[in-house]
């Protein structure tokens, strides 16, 4: 079976001629150089539409991997946490570090166990992160984790106050060492192995939601807004222009 | 808004007096430990369910992160991929890897914006991987690894040839420093803000496959098998048993 990053040859519908992120030594894609791309609105595309990211970092020598939201404004990735954890302490200093975004969009069964893959698309992006000092890019920075998880939401909560913007830790990396990689598409068998009278193709992947819960201390008469009786995760929303 | 990792405190109803796995230091969850459970069921079961996890690996100095597919057989989580592949070449000699495992299961919308949060379960498992020499260990990680994606197709597809078995590179990992983190539940706002007229509660979050495509290249005559047409995803099926 194929790994993610895998064996066989995809075409990739992303490449095209429109601004580009240079790929280093580091991020340039060396296993199937076919599935990479540096395009920047590609890359933005799969920052924008996933819900979490997935920060690496290493202390003392040991890697971490740790699960985190994040927003995109602009040409940076914003993720926050609490200003007493271990990962944005290790990831404030100036270190490097890792962030990696991924959809899986579906599984693709072949004739041969070998050529079995996955269909997705990810992105990496390699640097070193920086606190964000500046109150009124913090406070964005949250509006923004708000805006992209629950569009509409910000104007109706109650918003940070001086306490819990100094709870809260804000780290900014800059997208420019960075690049996506994705499969898409049927299984791509050994030639011979067609004629074998076995099922082949794909099973797409979705991700959704399900109505909504109350919390149990929410006052009944209390309404539902539209924001979330109709709520679209991110991927499944339109496009971001910016 | 709160991390992944979050702020607030919520029950951990896995914790229990089944086996467990001694928390180190370094994987003893120091932010909010009552999210923690080092139990041995729930940590399988976290990792059963998953379709993929995501690799962390220094390659001098840098950290990355790369998204791939895994299986766990008995105490060890196995990965595979090209014998060509940067990750495995890394990961393979020895060197200190983490592997995280992540599910979000919903939204958490709190009254205030820094309550917001985000329910989910996740595995940190930290160590070092040994590459399998042996075929027939390689040979059964191939079999677990579609096992673990499409139960039953194994018997149906053509299997690992030698030539594909030396291009495979296939790491074990013990599953001996590790740990689970969950958050579950309602929203838990700052007291005061409970009189708020907002509507606060949870959106569930579900992975699922929609109706499978057949590869354009498939004979029309060639049936699909029920585990195809009738496809469940790991999250979607009933609890392993080893």
């Amino acid at each position: 079976m194929e790994e993610i990053q895998g064996q066989s040859v995809q075409a990739d519908s992303l490449n095209s001629p429109k601004p580009s992120i240079a790929p280093t030594a580091r991020t340039r894609v060396k296993r199937l150089p076919k599935r990479a791309s540096y395009d920047r609105e590609a890359i933005n595309a799969i920052l924008d539409t996933a819900l979490v990211c997935h920060v690496g970092f290493a202390l003392g020598g040991q890697p971490y991997v740790i699960p985190t939201l994040h927003v995109r404004i602009g040409d940076r990735l914003y993720i926050h946490g609490s200003a007493a954890s271990r990962m944005l302490g290790a990831a404030a200093d100036g270190t490097p570090i890792a962030v990696t975004v991924t959809h899986i969009d579906g599984l693709v069964l072949a004739r041969s166990a070998f050529h079995h893959s996955v269909n997705y698309r990810s992105v990496v992006i390699l640097g070193a992160a920086t606190l964000v000092a500046d109150r009124a890019e913090k406070f964005a920075v949250m509006k923004g984790l708000i805006d992209h998880v629950a569009p509409g939401r910000w104007d109706h909560i109650r918003h940070p106050n001086e306490k819990e913007l100094a709870a809260t830790s804000v780290l900014s990396i800059p997208i420019v060492e960075a690049s996506a990689k994705l499969r898409s598409g049927d299984p791509i068998d050994d030639e011979a192995d067609y004629a074998l009278p076995i099922w082949a193709g794909q099973i797409p992947i979705a991700t959704t939601t399900l109505t909504p819960v109350a919390d149990a201390r929410l006052e009944a008469s209390t309404p539902i807004p539209a924001y979330v009786s109709e709520y679209r995760l991110p991927a499944n929303r339109g496009a971001r222009v910016t």
